[in-house]
């Protein structure tokens, strides 16, 4: 399946006052990484996929995380994320954030393709069978 | 003119390793002041607001702000926001935030009433007649 | 065991350009709730926390949500946070944010009582008595 | 003087529902560009600044900043940061944000060479004569 890395530097705005990364600032890194996937898996850009899908977005349905070990402002990490699963109407990402080799971070979201109902609302529908098809080749 | 005042808590993750508001964090929080004066003063939310005017909103063209004596987490603040000046087709507001009594931070901000051109860019255009005498009977 | 009930407004910059709650956001909200919550279960500030216990803090090490139903800029909501677990070093918690009584997000944490090691690592230790007693009883 | 400069892709997460960068956002890439700037100039992490420099920081005292073209997610844009003036125990920074060559954000900082005094408060003092050197010096 399809896979991401990039790397990063913690920054002074991501780290509480007892020096470490305020976890919630880990699921923002980990939404880049997955939007930054999603667009290299379909080749192009998130605006496009708007343009090109008549939908709504993928928005997360559940998204959960465990934090193994503490990092602090100026510590350079990597994330890797990788498509896990496609289903009909979602798929989940699995994010491995790394310090300097070691497990830091572990983080796994599962996403909804959906659309906006007529009052505003959103409902997953089945993946178009491109998509489908881009995410499970690597 | 029209104001407004809200009472908030410092948390947490507004913190920085420093153990003090992370500055960008203050703007955020006179943005929502701004919004909530706003909606005060024209008596209907911002999502109405797009629906009642035809317009793309009022961002900010120019924001400062004077940080005097630093915040914690658990600090309990006060903030005063106040429109400044109407203008045409921008407005001013100031926020003063204090706590114990005591100025903590002040900022301003100019925001501009824009419309979205053909290309997604935004373009200043004078305010409604209503804004305008909305914001400037207090 | 014990809870704590707070409402708050959705910010428009806790919302994405989908027009909903950015999700990490969700997770920075029910930090704050944790915080709250173990003020008052323990009748002290979090800064007095660390002067009474000599420990360093009570960060989290596991963390998961659930997004039922999305949430958009304006719209008032309640966190409800109860305390599910205490255990020798670590307690959990759960969050429910409703909307118009409907469950939107569920939320659950797993925090660990903690003390920094020489070289700056943080380790999990047993939980002081009363900090227990006072986790259990609502 | 010493100046600095890095490119970033505007993040998701960084834009509000008008699908443009929530301002407050801007001026913590700022930060972080001074951040970066000041560790260049010196040699060394921001950690290390605080074990050779008995001192509290450099928070900003003051910050404003101009928004000319709004910028949105997947923008990839350069922050170019310099140090403008260098006095006693304060120096100013400007920061320019472009996008395809054009001016979208200015901003401006003043930042305080600070040290905690005994209530917590901080205290502006004069900044070390290396560092002030290394400052001037490009």
């Amino acid at each position: 399946m399809f896979s991401n890395r990039r790397s990063l530097r913690i920054e002074w705005g991501d780290c509480d006052p007892a020096g470490i990364v305020f976890y919630p600032r880990y699921f923002a890194m980990f939404d880049h990484s997955t939007v930054l996937l999603i667009e290299r898996a379909l080749g192009m850009s998130k605006h496009r996929m708007y343009e090109t899908y008549d939908f709504g977005g993928y928005p997360s349905v559940a998204a959960r995380a465990r934090f193994l070990i503490p990092t602090r402002y100026g510590d350079d990490v990597i994330i890797d994320t990788s498509i896990t699963e496609v289903g009909r109407s979602s798929f989940s990402l699995a994010h491995r954030l790394t310090k300097d080799g070691a497990l830091a971070v572990e983080g796994f979201e599962t996403r909804a393709w959906v659309v906006r109902d007529r009052r505003g609302g959103l409902r997953a529908v089945p993946m178009p069978e491109d998509v489908v098809e881009h995410f499970k080749t690597g």
